[in-house]
């Protein structure tokens, strides 16, 4: 099945609900949505191997702001999708978008956004996004070229 | 000890780090942030008696937005002061604003805002903020009148 | 693939292991692993319909104990199977066993248990597994009969 | 106050329940209660500078198994003690002995255990406990000599 609101979306990951991501008003805690978002950001981040070039240059992603909107409340039992892609790219940071999609309910449930710094870590300051890493993003986005 | 950029806030809780909150990257992962903000929410809840109201009326307060800005990483150990105040409302929502403190950096780590809307669990639809409910935040806000 | 561990376990889900479940350790943190039994606990609940049972007569399990054997340590990224089965079964109590196998490895990552009691929600006092229930976790656990 | 059933424990520290920490029973979870332990552990460890061995020496704790005994759940507000002692010391292991104590209550609310074993990290192999880690273990569990 093709869902239309993913298309744009290079990453998308299968992920469970699991019950005792639920609080006490008996839904997905808010907080629990920013893991959410962490784990389509990581699967992203394996896909263009950049958490690797922290080993190799030191350079690697920071989170600097992230936010979400919540649609409606998700819960246990469902099957989520998770996706993530990058919206804007400049020198050293890029923005990202992400989506919280429920089976159960056949829409978003939450969408969100992140923006990521390319830091430095061994200088401890902003740094170019490695031409590598630019260059997988851009053919990672660029899928109906 | 008066922290100036705390004033402005009616609550301000103290909460320890945990060293099982820092992730792969050796300083709390930046989920924890939005735990760090509901705890404020939830202490602000309690002072104005918001969740006591669902009970009562069937209406209550849902988070529709939130984001945080990070600032610099908190890490193990450490001894943060988690501050709410709500800047504005409206008829049926508000908007409130979140500070995470370091003791051991002496400085803002996170700030945060959240959008939370009144609303009606029994009819599922939003509602106005009960008159007790508003007039408790005003008085909480009001401190220096 | 047939995983021979796994052969005794009616109940065995696929979990992802998530990035930010792993510590400053890099490795994942021991409180997860009670996490992972639980997600395999509740999906064993489902399917025998346990909690169902405590909306239409009170009567529904409660964790007593619980404890977990960690033979390695889990990383991201990998694929989980969490496994449970009832062990045994009283009047008004079962025992579970709990297994967490790593894909990357092969092989059984940790093992645990759970005692979980049978409580009247209603009345606070232990009471006996529901008929129902107890049918179903006999036929559930008696795969080769 | 003096709390009798602490009294034997060297590490005593402040811990306050999080709204969040709340499951869908409207009580803390209970994979939460070890992050409890953790949080005592980890105390303890900084009390005898266990973590900074691994720095200097390559030597540091793992944790082999751990339970939980529930004796009731912990609701949201609550303030905790979460204690940690060691209860034997062998040449590369030794067992903790946990408490979650509620304020609220006036009584303990679980009980655990932690078989810690002594790590070399570099070599990949059990190691004896370091001298210098077992001298302050033996300071601050003597405390009435």
């Amino acid at each position: 099945m093709t869902i239309a609101v993913l298309e744009e979306f290079p990453i998308v990951i299968d992920m469970p609900v699991a019950w005792g991501q639920m609080d006490a008003f008996n839904h997905v805690n808010n907080v629990v949505y920013f893991r959410f978002f962490e784990d389509a950001r990581i699967a992203y981040f394996e896909q263009i191997q950049y958490l690797q070039e922290i080993e190799k240059t030191g350079i690697g992603p920071i989170l600097a702001h992230t936010e979400c909107k919540y649609k409606f409340p998700v819960t246990f039992p469902d099957q989520l999708k998770l996706a993530a892609r990058v919206k804007e790219m400049g020198d050293n940071e890029l923005s990202m978008h992400y989506l919280v999609w429920s089976e159960k309910a056949g829409r978003v449930a939450a969408e969100g956004t992140g923006k990521i710094v390319s830091f430095d870590y061994r200088n401890n300051c902003r740094a170019d996004i490695p031409d590598a890493v630019r260059a997988r993003i851009n053919k990672l986005e660029c899928r109906s070229c």
